[in-house]
């Protein structure tokens, strides 16, 4: 804990500092716009990217990541409570914060349990899918409040302030970094400047609202914002504990799963820095506690902004700590031109942002390279689309878990031939190796377990009728590691069936540790055949008992 | 379809005539309990057992499968109607017809879409739990009926009746079969002989009711059975389709798991038989429709009757299509000697069945062999006891999920070696190989997808942490089959990081359908490194760009 603090060198404060306020510029527009997301009063977001990222800073292993209010979580929470409180009212701030403790402690319990493994649970084009889906209901959801009204019927200073700042930002998302770059700005900084157009695109809306008397002309704005720091303090709602630990489980599966593909990327760009992901569960776990204690909602790292944090030079936690003081410094600063930001621009900037995120190279990669990864991706972003964000989580794993059990249930099997004159066993299908009529031998590549039990079983069924000859079966268990309990079982009864019908079972090549647990069982004093040290030696002992010669194969 | 038909032999006709009328003689009281299980009147559980045998015979792959009435499934009946509807009300009867009807369309689609690797879902220990606590909670449910009232205060005729009807019951299951072979009757028919014992225990307490007067003292009994065969028709309660689905696709999944586990010793038993999964799906599924549409509820393979039906001579679906047969004809006789039934009785039969579904030996057999196994087997009973059937099922799906995700994403990986004076290359850790500083191999054993990407770039880093000098990092995938999207995302992302610490990433013994898949990536192209038949081209080609010699290495 904070070994990054005790570890600090003094080289890595510029970059520190010059992080930590450019994000913290970044996150006030950011964090207002996922709260309304989420379906908060935007100052809710600011108050939840002040306590998450410090006790993140404390537990977690990332050095750059940036912890706070992120688009696909407050649509979550939005979905969540949408059934259980009306948006803007004061249960609806409480179940918010309800719901962030939950999943703070669905994460805590989780990093507690070392199950930070779960995080496989997702197959990359699947989270593809899942945050394409995901973009598209955000977006489409703030079309209403960008127009000021419906499409049909927008209400037009609204509507024009909205697209002026929509054009604006997606002009500046695509052009500015060049821009100044041509007006000789670095290109780092040239890029990092880009990054804070949301600001100052929403400071120049917010002037233009007294100047212009905009909010006479009947557009929306965020209204009064009270000063001062979040208190510390925790209301919850007893009546309503059942109903959100279902809503709460998902979010933090998602919260961690975001977190830290967003985390790996960027350990990747550093080299060599470790993450530990039962370490990471604590982190997100506490910072999404502290999120509950002050009045936010759930937050996880976001992958856009941790990117910026550590293109403007973080080098340590520090950067996310400073960012933090500044938004604290914010709140007690005078508060009153916050009340003054209009909605229209709000709702561009998070529609360019979420936008941002519809990245189309894995989908375009998977369509080439693996059609039912694309479709997996595809079924993703339709399940979010066409049942919701949380049925998307659900679909999305279903998904993943299906392609996992379909791959582990279809084991690679060979049968093994000897290569004439040496003592080497290779896979028949691949190699000129001879084989003798009443000896099967066979290599499982993967260990044996519930899962491909079946799938072997089969495949000896196939070949004992492909060999009706055979009258002993050696299983050639050098790529074996382990053996599970179903497998145990399977292997006993296959042990008797095969007897049954006049075929000896043998085994060759146990690995040392499967052996240590096989003597733990009775599959060992029941087996009908021999152990084998060696394919060779099995091959000495009972190619001999055939009654026709070994026989060249392929 | 009806294959079995078409090739029948005259020889299976005896076998075929003697199982079909013992399970008939066992089928009548099973039905009627397991019908009281799903809180349905006793006759529901003969109509359950005449079309579904007979669609499944049409339909099904096990020659020796016998479908109808099973006392888990009855419980996930049960547990999902109560919510919905009183048992025993119009309303009850129709909702479990509806669900036979949703499970079998949900059966059907799963056979439709080739998805029957789904039985790879749950683990042995999981199952074994999952049975264990359904039959502590099937006997437990019982009580009251066996006792006719609380366990402080009983009605002491009917717990009179029912206790000594379970005495009865447990003396014939451990002692009558070894009596009936003192008295010279053959092992074979001594057995089952046995089971035909909760038969003739129920016709003689059936005969008491009368004889005793036992109605009169207050021992509830069946009560009157409408003569003549189930209508075909279908009521459906179009207000409760949306409640249904989530049961019947967590009843769809059970039935198919129960059915095949036993239809897999079964077809192990006989030595050769060939289930096919998809096959069975669709086999169930109409069976359970065909239940629907009689009056019916949810039914399955049971594992218990089919090994009655096996030993009773069973050789094809003919034997399930005479007990059908002789269901129905026991519907048309007089039926009133059912009405006399007393339930005691019947749940004293419930209470032996579901004790004898018992079975500790995977429990002992996992607690000596496989420690997590074990516990995986007690979390299912614990979950299928504390929080009901349904959840019991999702426990078993997710430790089973859980095990799955954890072995995939711990690959066996490898540090090759040369093996002095030879081109082979081994293991490091197992084998005196030599390595030289400026080139480390590695070998994963495992196909390379979303499950374990983690861990093979984790495992990379490690190495290279070890091996400061390393300049050349080459992959030997000689063991990998497949390559998944997420793989192929993290493999370039692996190169590019690599390329910026100033180590070339290549790649070795690439299998050649792998390759073909690789050619439509962006990989090959952006290698850093390059493309090796062999890891001893790889090692003659880089070794000599190293600046130290060859060392021995372990």
């Amino acid at each position: 804990m904070l070994q990054w603090l005790r570890q600090y060198r003094r080289g890595a404060l510029p970059g520190d500092i010059s992080a930590g306020i450019v994000v913290a510029m970044m996150m006030i527009p950011q964090g207002m716009a996922y709260a309304l997301v989420a379906g908060l009063p935007p100052v809710a977001g600011i108050y939840a990217s002040i306590f998450p990222p410090l006790l993140y800073a404390l537990f977690g292993t990332s050095s750059t990541q940036s912890v706070g209010p992120m688009a696909i979580i407050s649509l979550m929470t939005a979905s969540s409570l949408a059934p259980l409180a009306a948006p803007g009212s004061a249960l609806y701030g409480v179940l918010a914060a309800q719901l962030a403790l939950l999943s703070g402690v669905v994460l805590l319990a989780c990093g507690s349990l070392r199950i930070g493994f779960v995080a496989n649970f997702f197959s990359r084009p699947v989270m593809s899918g899942f945050t394409i889906g995901s973009a598209l209901v955000i977006a489409w959801g703030q079309i209403r409040t960008l127009l000021g009204g419906s499409a049909s019927e927008p209400h037009w200073p609204s509507a024009a302030l909205g697209v002026a700042s929509l054009l604006l930002l997606f002009g500046a998302r695509d052009y500015l970094a060049a821009l100044l770059r041509a007006c000789g700005v670095k290109p780092g900084a040239a890029d990092i400047g880009a990054k804070l157009a949301p600001m100052f695109v929403v400071l120049g809306a917010t002037a233009l609202v007294p100047l212009l008397g905009l909010h006479d002309l009947g557009v929306a704005t965020t209204g009064a914002v009270p000063a001062g720091l979040p208190g510390l303090n925790l209301a919850v709602c007893t009546g309503h504990w059942q109903r959100l630990w279902q809503p709460a489980l998902l979010i933090g599966f998602m919260v961690f799963l975001i977190s830290m593909s967003g985390a790996q990327a960027l350990a990747l760009k550093r080299g060599g820095e470790k993450l530990r992901s039962n370490r990471e569960l604590v982190g997100l776990g506490a910072a999404n506690i502290g999120s509950a204690l002050s009045g936010g909602f759930p937050v996880t790292g976001s992958i856009s902004r941790s990117a910026v944090n550590f293109a403007a030079g973080a080098n340590t936690q520090l950067a996310s700590i400073l960012t933090a003081g500044l938004l604290a410094l914010a709140l007690v600063a005078p508060t009153g031109w916050l009340a003054l930001l209009p909605l229209p621009t709000l709702a561009a900037t998070i529609i360019v942002a979420v936008l941002g995120m519809l990245d189309l190279s894995t989908l375009r990669t998977a369509w080439r390279y693996d059609r039912a990864d694309a479709a997996a991706l595809l079924a993703t972003a339709g399940g979010v689309l066409a049942l919701g964000v949380e049925a998307g989580v659900v679909v999305g794993v279903a998904l993943s878990m299906g392609a996992l059990i379909w791959r582990a249930s279809r084991p690679h099997i060979a049968v093994l031939g000897r290569i004439h004159g040496t003592e080497h066993f290779r896979n028949i299908d691949r190699y000129a190796a001879e084989t003798t009529p009443a000896l099967l031998m066979m290599r499982v590549d993967a260990g044996l377990f519930f899962g491909n039990v079946e799938a072997v079983n089969g495949r000896i069924d196939d070949e004992l009728a492909e060999h009706p000859a055979a009258r002993h079966l050696v299983l050639v268990l050098s790529a074996v590691n382990a053996i599970d309990t179903s497998a145990l079982f399977a292997l006993v009864e296959l042990n008797a069936s095969l007897r049954q019908r006049g075929i000896l079972l043998h085994l060759a090549e146990v690995k040392g540790p499967v052996m240590d647990r096989l003597k733990e069982s009775d599959l060992l004093h029941a087996l009908s055949g021999q152990l084998f040290l060696s394919a060779a030696m099995a091959w000495d002992r009972l190619a001999g008992t055939a009654t026709g010669r070994p026989s060249q194969h392929a």
